[in-house]
């Protein structure tokens, strides 16, 4: 039989069943986009002959990696918010006021081929505006798992204690924009962009519009992807506004259930995590993120551990600095060790499986993606086993591939990537973009950025006006 | 004048004074080894001419990477000891009984190797034997700052509680190795090999042994590299055998001083960790193998607090994966803020400092290295910045060079690597030696320590055996 493509290695990690699914020399035949069978590479080759043979020698094959949750707009900002309380006041603000739509979709762009370099195949972006994204996500040939902002609180500096100002215009037009985007984008491109609501979290839209949300998402199928418990300056607005904290407030409203992906969790109690879990709603971590703007580790395993699904995130370059899942299986694993002081107690294949599997389950796309089976697409990463980090490599008694991925990779060990059986990242280079290009005004747009945020750096900036007057960056 | 070489680059972080010590636009100038001028580009070119003119357009160069403690003969065990408690005995050990001595040569080559990959430039290795060490690190041109084991416990397998058996031979023997490799190496190769003491812990040698060693390291003007209250292990064998904890013990003999490096500090109280900083004595601090052997963050901040100069250290491959002092800084400034959940108490400058100027005093270096200035070694190293991870570039109104090699390089972006004033890897090459020469039996043994292993890794192996049943690797 005639197909598109045949993947030969020495090691391939399906990610079926419980484990890594780890087979030996084997291939996986894709036609048309899908997985049709993976088999002995004899086997398969009696089988099938193919336009393309992709013969890895030195490689262990994983599922693209999930990245659930990232704002990559943000990443045209990298590196200006961390070591600072507050990030968003004192990091972002000053630049946010003068970083324009075209900056942003720079950033994405950045953001978006970071990811891919270093293995992500499905992009679970979160911004607004969406379409030039999706336009990108497009072009560039990677899986979308997109969503659209909608907020209803008006844009300002609020006091400590204020209670958010809501602009009921304002949410209606951008619950508006996630329709029309849903209405564009999903389930087209072969499938390979599905759209998400997104309301940016329980007090950043009112209960009124909340509950429409959820109600247009059921209609359609989707998910709703919700900042929920991200922190103290959350659970101070919904206290002062509905007298309870967000997860009790969310479940007499009947919000928790498998409709609702929550972000963070960053300020849950073990028990609220598991209320969230046994609900069937699925939760995304974004170890990186939240442990450098707020020094905390939200409660993942908890959660897990009541039967939930978790997927990993990069959130945004400001304050987590990269789009890096493999930097963010390390994390998770390292910070539940040392929160309870156990090194046993968050192995590398379960950080591996929330970047695969496990994390396809939590954002809704493990029908397609996630795993490599027959009847899935052909979403796969290569790693390349020559590089020092994955060097020397052991297959007898005990396999070191897994622990070195997640312990000793860095992203660089990302030979090839392919999205829908087709290749879109190969040994440094894009196949359907040019870098270069898309990026040709970065360093001009940096500048005026820069040039024109220097007052409210002076005026708002807290930590880091100190370090750059001190020699410290 | 005509010099050797002169060094180009738009951004330099000298590393001098109380911060960075960032200049823009200058050029180093080098002769003879060593530094002679830091200067505007115009300057140095009016003054020098140059044998050879390194014209660094889009790079930040830094002081090469001070790594304080290694062991990388580890390296030919990488990923075999992660995620199980008492790493040595469960992980290690199956496979250590099958190690032979040119096996670990190999793993020390790919862990030197692997070490100046990622930025470092004086490699801190500690074991035994360390003849052949010294030969690598003569040709591959970095700088060492080497240790021999000394140990006196006999090898075996020790019950719970049970007392280390004394070898007085084998400590005496240990120790004349020693003193020894001090004689062929110590300041050899113009200065680029020093050599340390290096009694494995106080629990591992004899009080009387121990003392000795402290002796002749002062005599010799060199260091004590001593594993230093490094778990719980360590403390029940001091309180059985002398009725103290570590650190009051060593303090009654005198031993807390600036001859000593205290490596680890696992299981150190605040208080404790006081005492040994404000002794003069200095601190390496490995954060990713304590935190994933251990699940612990150690005491550095307390340490430099009192007034300690503490190194980063990425000690062994197995149980931490990688020697990268990128992926211990960032490290180090993640898991403080978690621990103090602060992520104002751990700023990226202070990480960088510890891995150039307080790396360099706190193991003894700062002479000669940790910072670039007139008179100093010319040990330095070129971030590129036009990796993704470093991109946009942002210099005013605040430059995020720093924060994005802290929180988001990975180590690829290691671009030239010099030591005393000689390149000695470029772009991914190494310029005095092949590297695949160097390697060219890496698969064969290890496919023999794997055969070899089987048995072993049957009747010991306590997490990763029942992985591999579950398949989980």
């Amino acid at each position: 039989m005639k197909i598109d493509c045949i993947v030969k290695a020495p090691h391939i990690y399906t990610m079926k069943g419980e484990g890594v699914g780890y087979v030996y020399d084997e291939a996986i035949a894709i036609d048309r986009g899908k997985i049709i069978e993976i088999n002995k590479q004899e086997e398969i080759e009696k089988l099938y002959s193919a336009e393309e043979v992709i013969d890895l020698q030195h490689h262990a094959v994983f599922p693209g990696f999930i990245d659930g949750h990232m704002h990559t707009a943000l990443a045209i900002l990298r590196g200006l918010a961390q070591d600072t309380q507050n990030w968003m006041m004192f990091g972002l603000q000053p630049f946010v006021q003068h970083t324009r739509k075209e900056d942003y979709l720079l950033g994405s762009k950045l953001g978006i081929m970071e990811g891919i370099k270093n293995g992500t195949t499905t992009i679970g972006d979160y911004g607004d505006p969406m379409e030039d994204v999706c336009d990108f996500v497009d072009r560039i040939g990677v899986r979308g798992n997109l969503t659209q902002t909608i907020r209803e609180a008006k844009n300002k500096v609020y006091q400590p204690g204020e209670l958010y100002e809501y602009d009921r215009e304002r949410g209606e037009q951008s619950l508006k924009r996630n329709i029309a985007l849903y209405d564009r984008w999903h389930r087209k491109k072969d499938g390979r962009i599905r759209v998400l609501f997104g309301p940016q979290g329980p007090d950043f839209v009112s209960e009124e519009l909340l509950l429409q949300v959820q109600k247009e998402a059921k209609t359609r199928e989707t998910k709703v992807h919700l900042h929920t418990q991200q922190g103290s300056r959350e659970t101070e607005q919904m206290i002062k506004r509905y007298g309870k904290r967000t997860i009790p407030w969310l479940q007499e409203r009947e919000y928790l259930d498998e409709t609702l992906l929550a972000v963070h969790l960053t300020d849950a109690t073990e028990e609220e995590a598991k209320i969230v879990a046994k609900s069937g709603a699925s939760m995304v971590l974004c170890p990186g993120s939240i442990g450098i703007i707020d020094g905390i580790v939200p409660p993942s395993l908890v959660f897990q551990g009541a039967g939930g699904s978790v997927a990993l995130g990069s959130d945004q370059a400001p304050g987590n600095n990269c789009h890096n899942i493999i930097n963010e299986m390390k994390l998770v694993t390292l910070f539940n060790k040392i929160k309870y002081e156990n090194p046993e107690v968050m192995p590398a294949w379960k950080a591996l499986r929330m970047a695969t599997i496990e994390g396809a389950k939590a954002v809704g796309v493990d029908d397609i993606v996630g795993s490599l089976e027959s009847g899935k697409r052909g979403d796969l990463i290569a790693i390349d086993l020559g590089k020092t980090s994955m060097q020397p490599l052991f297959t007898h008694p005990m396999r070191n591939i897994v622990p070195n991925l997640v312990y000793s990779a860095g992203g660089e060990e990302v030979a090839l990537s392919m999205v829908e059986g087709e290749v879109i990242y190969r040994e440094g280079e894009f196949t359907k973009i040019k870098e270069k290009d898309e990026l040709k005004n970065l360093e001009k747009q940096v500048q005026r950025i820069g040039k024109d945020a220097e007052e409210d750096f002076k005026a708002f900036s807290h930590i880091h006006r100190k370090f750059m007057e001190e020699g410290k960056l």
